[in-house]
């Protein structure tokens, strides 16, 4: 039996990396938010719960329809975020700063950090008597959540991936020799994986692709290059940023020392792994022409590439957060896309329990990496494609050799 | 007075870098010289003038209409290319490959570099008497060609980096640091400077700019970066790969040995700048997250992100080559873009010695770059506007704070 709606403030905010959807799922609580009386003023926390230790808010009722949907479609977070994992001590300041503004409808976008935080300001509110709807809003290029199929930012990031290794595959077929590009996913290789979605052609890259999920063998590395060379006379190569030994400790590790607050290694913004995997093969094979890219940041804010399902997936998630909290008091949770068996692609939103979102990750199964842990499985395709969408279309010559002339 | 066309064959090749629209070149030449009774068969060489010297070419007539406009809108050279300066030799042998395959039209799509070796070609068919129209169709992201208000290829790749930084200045506004992002240009800094094109509101990065143009002066650098740092709490930093210090010695030779055959220092696919800038900021200030990307390779052959114009530019100024060289007999050059004056952008093409475009580089004219050598001017702003063409929208908040509660 649902109960009457709770009459008071609304507070969303962002947290972790930014996504090109992100606010999406933003501006699709807001609209959401405006259809419901009994939500009053709806203000966003500048920098994630910085913002609201600080008391930093804006109104987004102020924001015009025009400028709402603007931000809808740029990247990175309109709030701004934060990487900051609360301390008890945050956590009783926070609970108290949403009381005094009496706010009773508390969203928060992110990862499972923030899925966690969430968790732990919703128990807060319960041990202090107020009346708050908690819920997490899923958003991360990782895909790594668990009770998802896949989640907001997922896919435009995906799609950014396949692009980048379409281009990259065309300019290694013009101007042979070894590429290698690091791609973003510091535990999950779902990212990573999406490179294959560039192939095209049966001779196209990424030729090989590794994972944080199968060990990283550097012997075996070499030759998979040198075998994919001689077949090829090029080869085209994605590596994720958090590959790692049979030991589970990290090959970046060997370049950084920096963590963030939650714990994290930083390893993004380095070309340290690129560069050492392709002095490897400069050393240990005879291939002279051998380079390495590091994507970097523009994987998760690059303007205007992004999947249209996603965009699309990233506002719906918002919305069902929204008209969840409204059902009824002592309620939280996180929404989940579920997708729905059958042939043609289809999802469902369901609520589920913050801390089943939070703090453990999902990892890439073992049925989407192939055997010899160089490549994914045709399941991975199949799971990946309608995510990601359409991609640009590569044209190539048929090439009739012309007769030599003795 | 115009002789009569020459009887025979044509040969087109692709060299040096691939961009975004080389191919638009390629089959631009190929539409127009269906055209000409006097043109009789269509070669294709593959990888510049190494499929000359290797006989490998291909039959250009024998692919469909629908295969060459695909083709056309698929990054990257599609006949592949070669880094490779002839020798005397080679010369002599690419002579005489052309006169055994009767090749009377001589077509070559490249840099400087590829001026160079059509120029050669051009002298050495002369010498030895052979009929041979000789051009060169200019295209480099560089943007670097003597002559040219603006190169085929530097529209598209500009694009990409102003979108780039559109995304990026987001990313860092979202979660704020020092970030910086190398760009590509070896001597010419127009691909870095287009960087500038990514803001659209006041406070918006890139808010430093650094050219190979304008001496590197490392203490002035971290001067830049304090007083940005201290305005807006952020700042984003877009630095070309070729920065030198006021002797003229490239900060990245510092990290890289490797030359390509034109004697070009190789300064692409590594983290080194980046890193040793970032490096620099975090001992010499107190900022602690300062992060750095190398756009690499992604800048030339992203699909999907072009210019419309320079699209369209590219497969013009090849169609105009291929009208030129039905003109007559001993007729050589290359085909320049020279914008009109006028406040309505404007362009012609006129047919330049090849050795006016050859050897030498254009630089980013000082009229472009501020006094300070750390930004551009709005001279170039309203120079390279018009070349990009439209950017993403981007959408921001008005941000109207909510009262704090005492």
């Amino acid at each position: 039996m649902t109960q009457p709606s709770l009459n008071g403030n609304m507070l969303i905010a962002q947290s972790g990396g930014p996504t090109v959807v992100i606010n999406q799922s933003l501006i699709g609580a807001v609209l959401e938010a405006k259809k419901h009386a009994s939500i009053k003023k709806i203000f966003g926390s500048l920098h994630g719960i910085a913002g609201i230790l600080n008391e930093d808010f804006i109104d987004l009722k102020k924001e015009s329809m025009k400028t709402l949907e603007d931000v809808a479609f740029t990247p990175s977070s309109a709030l701004g975020t934060v990487r900051k994992k609360p301390t008890p001590k945050d956590c009783a300041t926070i609970f108290k700063v949403l009381k005094k503004y009496n706010v009773r409808y508390f969203f928060y976008i992110g990862g499972n950090d923030t899925a966690e935080t969430t968790h732990i300001i919703n128990e807060e509110a319960r041990a202090g008597g107020h009346d708050l709807q908690c819920f997490h809003i899923p958003k991360t290029i990782d895909n790594d959540l668990l009770e998802n199929d896949h989640t907001p930012g997922f896919g435009s990031a995906a799609k950014f991936v396949a692009c980048a290794f379409m281009g990259d595959n065309l300019d290694n077929r013009a101007l042979p020799g070894v590429k290698i590009n690091i791609v973003m996913g510091r535990d999950a290789g779902f990212l990573t994986a999406a490179a294959a979605l560039a192939r095209v052609y049966p001779d196209d890259g990424p030729h090989l692709i590794y994972l944080p999920e199968a060990a990283f063998n550097e012997r075996s590395f070499i030759a998979d290059v040198k075998r994919v060379y001689k077949k090829y006379g090029r080869c085209v190569i994605a590596v994720s940023e958090g590959i790692s030994d049979k030991k589970g400790i990290a090959i970046a590790a060997k370049f950084s020392k920096e963590v963030d607050s939650h714990g994290n290694l930083q390893l993004s913004g380095s070309g340290g792994l690129g560069d050492y995997l392709a002095g490897l093969i400069k050393t240990k094979t005879t291939i002279t022409r051998v380079r390495a890219d590091t994507f970097g940041y523009l994987q998760r804010s690059f303007p205007g590439v992004y999947s249209e399902r996603d965009a699309k997936e990233a506002r719906t998630v918002a919305q069902r957060a929204v008209i969840e909290s409204v059902k009824g008091k002592h309620s939280s949770g996180s929404i989940a896309i579920r997708r729905k068996a059958g042939k043609a692609y289809k999802v469902s939103y369901e609520r589920v329990a913050l801390r089943k979102v939070s703090k453990a990750t999902r990892h890439v199964p073992a049925s989407y990496i192939n055997k010899a842990g160089n490549d994914v499985t045709k399941a991975f395709i199949n799971y990946v494609t309608p995510i990601v969408g359409p991609l640009p279309k590569i044209g190539r010559f048929k090439g009739v050799p012309v007769k030599k002339i003795k």
